[in-house]
């Protein structure tokens, strides 16, 4: 992903790019249940890295494994490359944890952008005290091992019922996660930046008291009251 | 709804209304999954405005109208009395924003109490830095048109699983949403107070170290102590 | 359950315990959708007291007896021993409270250590103002009487879809709740405290931008440079 | 229960008898997601005997007590009095049975009336081959130890969402499974008898094409006309 | 709706018509979890005449009008027009009958086409020995007053989660029942038809040892071989 | 797999199959909501031949290449090896169809043994006059491409919350469909062969009046028993 474009997303809300790839008749894109772990996190935006972990079966565990480091998970926490967005399939595991905060704290180091998962993050506590950007389906105590099993890295997979290809990009924020199909990434990064001054100037009109007919969405008069505060250079007031 | 009845509800905690309905024999009014979009707004009351949204059909759906301002939802956002309760039915679509931050900020400058709605808002950074009370099934990037066509407005809806009829009270805390039918709302509102200042006096009680035995619920002892201290002005201690 | 086991595990995560439940061949202990009522809670830990309820049913309720003190819920608050976790099975009734506010404080003032229940809590707000533990799958305006009936106390329950047996050890923080089987309870917290002794050396490691790979889980070589940390009294650098 | 409830419980369906229930104030009665394993066995009712499973929890499960006659579930097979309903929580693991074709067999042969279960059955090919009635959540291979452990019987118990007690009375049909409190199983059976009497009369008039207006529910003339047939013996035509 | 549109819809199955949808891009149209009371009714074709129940509310029920003429179900049954098909929403209340034997006897009289409903219908052995064609969410005893108050008629409603307005078409069998917009009906029934014939004679072509390949879709040589059966007057073999 | 193995499996029940794995410590092996399309199909085993969907993405679908013989569907139909067990990964999609009646009757010309998917299948009444052992997680009409794409073929996937694995054997009859890790299945069938029989003589003996107690499980009496029975080759009486 090129870096201006990646800058842009991560300045553009999730709301934002959802309607711009509405409009280009894309829907299927926002994935149901993950949440951050905290609101306020910095937006996240890049290719995704994917991870992938299929329902637990007793004979395909063996405890003498738990951390190996051939394990897809523990490829995808060495090799998922800096920038980029770790997405973990779990088949909706809320009850089990994929990842903890020594893992969190590795991937900080690594400059991994951050981790998006339907499945569920443990020691919450601690990768909050990490500062890591995780976006989940939800918290719970429980390690993969006590449900899940290795089901492959970089294939393509399913999260939160939307299906992320490796380098699709993906965009989080305190509404969630979304997947832009990777073609389409630079286009909607620059036209939902547009978007978003364009509601900075609504905003500001209906602060100050205006009616949303005409404003939003806005009609030529408002467009045009627009396009001159932008030539002002955009005045705070 | 009366001025002074809308005031006696802001001050009455859904949990207490709750209890007055339930001895009236109404269990049915606790909106299932609606909780506040943080912790901590004022407590909201006021008579119901209802906004109903279908489930997106394509043929229902033209591009060119997303914000029409005839459609039921900007007309809500336009019309809603001030110090009413923007009521929204999704039928649980908790995928798909019902409304975001700048029509959160036209309903706070109309002077709106507040929105309720089983399905999402979008935006939710943004709504919360316009400080508004929404009270939501859930937080989601993508916009109504997404998942939801126009349903109408005014009309007798579901939203969590309960009816709720414009004009019905509906009050909201950080316990959730409730409707109180409408003849009912001066009665429970005053029954209600009462029910908060003796538990108040309870809560001071069990402070001291008293069993909840005789005192919660109260004896005839306990009941002539609460009549002391009400006379007593309610001193603090 | 003996205070040094117990002081063990309120300073263990449940994350760091489920591992060690795993590695004994125990999976089925982790409570779904139990959750802290708020972030940051201190950790309880202590044997199980449980309270039973049962879905509502017109015949089984009389609005005499609210607040009942011979109820198993007002009987459960007054006799669940200081220390003790209280532990609420309502198979799953999240639009119900199982306790509120004046309940919650007088568990607090018996030395109760938290209560732990896959039903909902009511009077968020007053028992957050409490400040006592509560993890619950919900947050309810309506009391127990108004979806649930009395269904005994210190039988065996089941909560979160886990089986809980009055005295088993319960622990709960930020991840969720789990169930320890008595008589693993003291061997878990010891093998747990050291874990997480060693889990910190690891995130050191790691925090040095040291690889996962030989770290974490640790080769000959980490454990002999733990070892060496150790007896050097685990200098913070 | 008097053996000329029983018979007429037999003959009065589920839905009539919620009708009737439902006109005395009682709604919370039917138990969701049973169904019968095939349709069109002959109603059952009976009282409930009850019958308990918990989740599974490794530490609880011995492999080698399979099948252990001590076991509430072998009691209940084995002690659930003839004519009884022998009523099955398992707090809605749809993906266990709770017995199979012997056991189903053995009951058949000791005159017990059914079974009920918000569980699974498994061996649905053997069970229906013994034909005997059985209503369940479900149908599923594994047995009652792959998921669940002993948990009383004789109990209160929750059944479909449903609180059963033993001796309640509990009638299953193709609509499904409802109780009845004990205390109103003679009054509901006999006025259930004449509500089906009434609308086997209101049947053969709609059949003639009369509107269900004065007929469904009936106005006094309706009602005299069926006097009339009653008073002629019922005839066909 | 035109009497050779309806004949044709009878005659093309909901699979084929999904799949006419799909290539002109609607494809919210099928009704999750809806289903025939029994496999096997001629398959039901007719504009939709819709039916609203919303949840219920004590203070809404009032037990003197159980059967009111005046409601909207009972007006429903006695209006809607002979060849409609009656659609009924309860947003899904599965545990509540919205209808039973004597109804839906009444319905077969007066020439209306089916239910179809997301909701339960009771009284299942008389509905289906009066052989009346219904598809519903699920079978339960309790009649709709148990659960559901009057929500009005002929109103656009949501049935299975797809948007259904008075007219549109609607259509029913095995797989379950989809709605067509009314202005699709005619070209989409002569295109499923077509589609239907081809189909008969690709399966003849698979019966007989063909591949898919080229078959399924056909190629040009199949078309051709299919034009070629057709002039022919599709003979058997 | 070897054909005497396929041969024993199709002679025993999944039920019988779960208990034997049971006792080799293997649990997570049975498929939920996956049910025969009717009962009463034969018994169908074999080794996995897996196929995968992925939630449907707008962009990418492409309507020119429905019926693509080079989709992992197709390939499926025409690659899986005659003997093999057809299974199919939705994620759960109920609502939209993995396959109708032209590629069951494709699928049984090849031979292949059956299909199992936690997606729907469609067109229910075609597929049943073919005949053709279908296991489906429901029924729908509308094909896959209207809520999936193409996820792969051959590769470990899950199916109904079961890790399945190519060439594992999966066994399906009316309790549903398990799978069997490839290396257990010829001992499982052998010592499931042999509970069977041990089987029907227990259920002989019970339905000659005799208790549960000492005969099932059996004691060492009747395991003496048990052997005469089979000297004596096994008489029907």
């Amino acid at each position: 992903m090129d870096d201006g474009v990646q800058s842009r997303l991560r300045a553009v809300s999730t709301a934002t790019i959802s309607m711009q790839l509405l409009k280009r008749g894309i829907r299927a894109v926002s994935m149901a249940g993950v949440a951050p772990l905290r609101r306020g996190f910095p937006r996240i935006a890049g290719p995704a890295y994917t991870l992938r972990f299929l329902p637990f079966r007793e004979d395909l565990f063996d405890v003498a494994k738990i951390g190996d480091p051939e394990s897809s998970q523990r490829r995808a926490i060495e090799e998922a490359p800096a920038g980029s967005v770790l997405v973990i399939e779990t088949h909706g595991a809320t009850d089990t944890g994929t990842l903890g905060d020594i893992l969190a704290l590795r991937l900080k180091v690594r400059g991994v952008e951050g981790v998006v998962t339907d499945g569920a993050v443990r020691d919450a506590a601690g990768v909050l005290a990490v500062d890591y950007p995780v976006f989940a389906g939800g918290v719970a105590a429980p390690a993969s091992y006590n449900g899940l099993v290795d089901g492959g890295h970089q294939l393509d997979i399913s999260c939160g019922g939307v299906t992320v290809r490796p380098g699709d990009a993906v965009v989080a924020d305190d509404d969630g996660a979304i997947v832009i199909p990777a073609d389409l990434a630079a286009e909607v990064a620059e036209a939902g930046w547009e978007q978003e001054r364009l509601e900075r100037f609504i905003a500001r009109e209906v602060a100050r008291g205006r009616s949303i007919v005409g404003v939003y969405p806005p009609n030529d008069e408002t467009r045009a009251a627009y396009r001159a505060w932008v030539d002002a250079g955009e005045p705070e007031d």
